[in-house]
């Protein structure tokens, strides 16, 4: 059988607007791959009344309350007391966590009041999740047929917390294991993807099949439930091997985060550097591949040549070319790649130019007409884009579409 | 007398973890500028049943009902149809809606189906709120001593059917006007200024006094409520006087979204040009400095020198300072952003040298050491910074002291 959840976000700052509610979409996300819907997500803000009707009102519909939000101790534990008391349970002063805490202040060298130690008051009778990334510990407990898990609401922590406490601890009362393998889509919307796999997926029951979309490409994640580990990846092995089959080259990888992570070891277990040269993503390139740890050992650096002048005298562009075809064109492309090759002395140099808006460029461009070039050993290729609208979307795409062309390269698939 | 909101937002999308609540986010800080107080957010599913509950929750506890998402034809008009059905309403064709759709499709090339069609049906009597950018209407209209609005989900759509529709809509059926004006500081943490302003923020009633924190920075937002504009204005600029003197130069700009959209015009008005030199930032100087509309006015380019050689060969750094004090220095810094002047041939170049970590350097240096210098005509000046931990938040803090430094060269203030 499957369990329903109810997120309840707790804190001010996300009802004033501060901050948006991305611990929940991190939690749906989490839970849907355990196997777990998520029908509502609630947001209140420090307030113990209000709290309280919210959680009331969540015991009646849903199997599983978690909470985020108002652990510290700058909320009374507002969050700890609200659902102990919704619960019947009693708050106990747990040691173990107060020696943590304690250690926590050391460490930093931070001095430690007793509100500090209200964090170690918790639920009797719950199991502990320590708290490696912060100081408030999060717990869980089962009361009045709910389960309940309270974790800590900055980001970071909630997520760490989740990932290593409360999802093993979950999976450990489910009877079986969920496990989950995502693959990686660049190059097909989500909507040409789902037209290709809707009646497959509406057929599927374990494993399921969920796309996610993200600008230029789809997240496809295939989950399945088993008795154990290895029962549940052999129903996830012949999804996967049919989904490669059927999107090909297009599938870049699986459970990583982007094309430039995936990336980054194809360069260096080769022992390749790499180089931008940048006109409308002005630095977005190089600074996605360096959001990479560990980017050095492949990236050398990158030049961004917003002006004519500097894609002169830094990439050697031909005054005449710039003047013939305009910045945005193909023959400039090509040129920004390999000057970037030769002027950072790398193994493959990739190039954009084009217009980002709002707008058109003084040639009559259109917004969203971009140029991507890869300079490499054995050639130069440019890819001409269309990408519609949107400042920010344009510059992404192009970004990404420099990365696709070098993984592509590498792949020794075509690259244009 | 002040209204109280509640948000529901529909979509399977967001219980998924597809994406996060930005509607969310962006309606509760519009609303609490309008003096509306936001006490709970809510998020349903594509699922009839559920988002009649919380409908009928929210009758029970809010003012205003706002909801976002469940408009597009996909949806089967499921807001509109369970939102019109609580309230007792009838759906009704809405001839003109009908004439902007179909030239929407006529303008965008693209058929039209009946479907879409359907985003015409709106409730009785209500008011229609034209979407001049996407398709589905939104609406408001009160009944049982309710508001309710209704809004398109895309962000995009949302938010520019908030400000241009709803705002005014809002503000149009209150007795008064409400006004706000944000001042923006960098330099100051929100705990720091909390402690300054904690007394005379709960002393205030009209106008009121909001802070929000972000990366190294602090949003400080004045509400006034009055008869008119004028008298608002009146209330609030000598709150924004007071604060001025309070936070000095500190204040980096009002109603303005970064430091970096603060300098352009700057930059602009002086006839100035700027580029950058960036090691651990690698292109984020650049990269924010383009997001930026209009910055091809002053952003010659930028190098992205993540490898020792590229600071040798492109911006000129001895190689005896390199091997004498480490990539990390300040004595580094300075010549990268000289060097960055003197290549991109530039009036002002800002860099920055640090340890974004995950890991500290092989001399020792500590993540989260960070040299920022800038080139300008009087001199160069170097910032040493020790900013604590976190790859992002450090890159982010790293290019925002780069933005400073170059504000505070600009209004004739000390630098360092």
């Amino acid at each position: 059988m499957s369990y329903t959840a109810e997120l309840i976000a707790v804190g001010t700052e996300l009802l004033l607007g501060n901050i948006a509610n991305t611990d929940a979409q991190m939690l749906s996300k989490g839970l849907s791959a355990l196997g777990i819907n998520v029908y509502y997500h609630t947001v209140v803000g420090d307030n113990p009344a209000r709290l309280k009707q919210a959680v009331q009102i969540a015991k009646e519909r849903a199997d599983i309350i978690i909470t985020t939000g108002g652990l510290g101790p700058t909320y009374d534990d507002l969050t700890k007391n609200v659902l102990a008391e919704a619960f019947g349970k009693k708050l106990v002063y747990h040691e173990q966590s107060a020696a943590r805490i304690r250690a926590y202040f050391d460490r930093v060298r931070r001095e430690m009041t007793e509100n500090n130690l209200q964090q170690a008051m918790l639920p009797e009778g719950c199991t502990v999740f320590d708290n490696d990334w912060g100081t408030a510990p999060g717990c869980a407990f089962e009361a009045d047929g709910v389960g309940v898990i309270m974790l800590p609401g900055p980001p970071g922590e909630c997520s760490a917390m989740f990932q290593y406490r409360a999802a093993p601890y979950l999976q450990s009362r489910s009877e079986g294991v969920i496990l989950s393998r995502t693959l990686r889509i660049f190059g097909m919307g989500e909507a040409a993807l789902e037209a290709k796999l809707r009646d497959r997926m509406n057929a599927m029951t374990n494993p399921t099949l969920a796309p996610y979309a993200k600008t230029g490409e789809v997240e496809l994640r295939i989950t399945a439930g088993a008795k154990d580990e290895a029962q549940a990846a052999a129903l996830i092995t012949p999804v996967e091997a049919e989904l490669r089959g059927m999107f090909g080259d297009l599938v870049y990888g699986a459970d990583v985060n982007s094309l430039e992570e995936a990336l980054l070891p194809m360069l260096r277990d080769r022992g390749l550097t790499f180089g931008c040269a940048e006109s409308c993503t002005g630095g977005l390139i190089a600074k996605r591949m360096t959001d990479c740890p560990g980017a050095s050992a492949v990236f050398r650096g990158g030049i961004v040549s917003y002006v004519n002048t500097v894609k002169e005298n830094l990439l050697a562009v031909p005054a005449v070319l710039l003047e013939r075809h305009g910045a945005v064109s193909a023959p400039v492309a090509e040129c920004m790649a390999q000057g970037a090759r030769r002027a950072l002395d790398c193994d493959l140099a990739v190039a954009a130019t084009g217009v980002a808006g709002p707008d058109s460029d003084e040639r009559g461009n259109s917004v969203g007409t971009v140029f991507i070039a890869l300079a490499a050993p054995g050639g130069v290729w440019v890819r001409q884009l269309t990408l519609g609208f949107g400042r920010d979307r344009i510059r992404n795409l192009a970004a990404s579409h420099a990365f696709d062309m070098t993984r592509r390269y590498l792949c020794g698939l075509t690259v244009v």
